[in-house]
């Protein structure tokens, strides 16, 4: 018997159940085997639900149990999950994961006492929710040197930032609306604040560039500043705002990597990824760019990466998937205030004063005494050095 | 060794040893081992390349040596492609290829020797370039029923429409200037007469739908019939014209795959995509839509899918890639003529006719006597006899 456990049954654990009862025909065509959901291990009881005969609270029942070969975290954080994941592996289980807050922190260390054990630790489902990105990173660009990857991470932001240029909503009605339609947490800070985002696109450079990025080093800036009338003179300008996750690899080993609100001009195809929806760009020396879309969050497109990784850990109970990074350190990161990028600002000053100071530059307009205009090619310092005569409302960086 | 020939030292040949050569730590990093390129088989002469000591013409010195573990089939066509690679498979040598005539023809049968003799057939190179879309199908969307895959799959035909729509260029005059540019062949007809797109469709299908699909079945209309006056009827609807290929499983176990020219809305992100990238969309039931887009063509793009392929093949070498079809019969089609779909029609007759006759179309203009419309859901039967009364001019489906 080749035996699954799911541990916490909320909207990702649930879909896990649901998918590989759905399709389990070609997921076991896929695993060539059959796989056998056999515990679901929540706090919480679920008398009405048609897997409450699966349902313990015993974690220790899973961890002795032979029979059972994948273990599926879904519970998030990294508290009860970590400790539970270390048992896991060591008891000689693959794991199988959604949570980046997890991968993100402890992922380094984690894959290393999988590799000990002999067995795999996946999380295809922990970045982009469904869209297949990690496994085309390690595979299918294994002949590429990734000198960058940039993307739009977190599917609530996206919601809201949609719904103000769609709609000219403030950020706050927007926010109020993702809500109301089960997009956004009642706390919404770990989206909107860009932290969700910056788990992910740390898990990507630590993929892209083998060495272990701490979220806790990155600048990271969420939505809150952007405005409706942003939104709105970005349109003017042939651009939607976006709050992208980026990692940009510096030649010398160093890597910039950030999360910020960008304007993506409408060449770029992430200006028409709307709503939920996620994609992300890889830029390789071989491959050029390549992009990736799909929903980033949600039950079943997360459940559907979490099984394939299910189907890949029974393909290869022998012989294990090569996935793995270095320990690293605040000091292999460049500051992204050197990066140079065209820039949005918004200030208090009108055009003809904003012309003078920036030749070069394109006024978007403005009204009751401010400007909105995108400034050319410049590091940060530089920016904020041209701006210092002015009253800033606003400043975001164009994605060239 | 663990060697590698490259047979057919052209475009995508040539780019495979340069990929091999640039990127050769990363590469053994993924193989887990060091590859040593050892010939190059092609019936010319190459005196002035720097690989020009493993040039040979001797395809049995290959066959013999058991250091070659791969072979790389970058020939093209059925003919001596198709001996070369089943004499490697035979002599149990893996075989990698970009060569979609091949894989379209004779897949199932190259995969079924493969498996005989416990090597790899890998072709992810064969459909779209360098975008990562086989390995993805199949690997990470395994706990997906698809049911339906669709895309841009021909870069020579997206930069010719490209050209229409920007330029206001005639057909005529955006494949000179493709032709100019490299992008077209002095015969271009395998490009904009829908041949190159429709065995990539047959592949995508024969792997969503694991049964052979054989480009002979398919109705395959090209772009040859695409005005330029179309190109600005459909702007004014929202719409950029694409070929597309396109195959939707009917749920009794029939496919309906075609190519041929599609007005895609703006909304739809296949609208974005211009020049001579590539995109591919799969819809399956778990993870809903997701999208693939890069380069479909060119040198390093196309070497770095062939290189990947090769990296699995060495890591592979005693666990075989399950990728295989089994073989098909035209009765497994549906006529693509039943599916149901808008209609964009230049027809010649003035607005108020074809209002009346059309009750719900949308009028895009048209002068000279002639109207552009986009008409209501239809199936092609049902298009066809609402427009037995009108002179057509163009026929196009949208996709919705």
């Amino acid at each position: 018997m080749y035996g699954i456990a799911i541990l916490g049954f909320g909207v990702v654990g649930s879909g896990v159940a649901e998918v590989l009862e759905k399709n389990a025909d070609r997921i076991a065509l896929g695993a060539a085997r059959e796989l056998s959901l056999k515990y679901i291990v929540d706090i919480k009881d679920f008398p009405d639900s048609p897997y409450k005969h699966l349902l313990t609270r015993d974690f220790g029942a899973v961890e002795r149990d032979p029979d059972v070969r994948v273990v599926v975290e879904t519970i998030g954080g990294a508290g009860l999950a970590y400790e539970y994941t270390r048992r896991a592996l060591e008891a000689g289980k693959s794991v199988v994961t959604s949570n980046k807050e997890l991968v993100a922190l402890h992922g380094c260390e984690l894959l290393k006492l999988a590799k000990e054990r002999g067995v795999n630790y996946l999380f295809e489902a922990s970045v982009g929710g469904g869209i297949p990105i990690l496994r085309p990173i390690t595979q299918c660009l294994a002949a590429n040197r990734i000198y960058e990857i940039y993307g739009i991470l977190n599917g609530t932001t996206n919601y809201i930032l949609t719904s103000m240029i769609k709609e000219g909503a403030s950020f706050e009605a927007a926010l109020k609306l993702a809500q109301d339609k089960g997009y956004a947490e009642a706390d919404p800070s770990s989206d909107i604040d860009g932290i969700d985002a910056c788990r992910k696109i740390c898990i990507l450079a630590d993929l892209c560039f083998g060495r272990h990025m701490n979220p806790e080093w990155l600048k990271t800036v969420g939505i809150r500043t952007v405005t409706a009338a942003d939104t709105v003179y970005a349109g003017r300008g042939g651009c939607k705002i976006k709050l992208l996750g980026r990692a940009v690899a510096n030649g010398d080993g160093r890597v910039s990597a950030y999360v910020a609100p960008h304007l993506v001009p409408s060449e770029n195809l992430l200006a028409g990824v709307d709503g939920v929806m996620n994609a992300i760009v890889v830029r390789g020396n071989a491959i050029g760019d390549v992009m990736f879309y799909g929903a980033g969050a949600g039950k079943l497109p997360t459940a559907s990466a979490v099984v394939a990784d299910i189907i890949d850990a029974a393909k290869h109970e022998r012989s294990r998937k090569l996935i793995s990074w270095e320990e690293g350190s605040p000091s292999m990161l460049r500051d992204s205030a050197e990066l140079v990028s065209r820039w949005y600002a918004r200030v208090a000053a009108d055009e003809k004063t904003v012309l003078a100071a920036f030749p070069g530059a394109v006024a978007l307009g403005g009204d009751g005494g401010e400007t909105a205009f995108i400034a050319p090619g410049d590091s940060k310092a530089g920016i904020d050095g041209a701006l210092s005569s002015f009253r800033v409302l606003s400043l975001f960086r164009v994605m060239d």
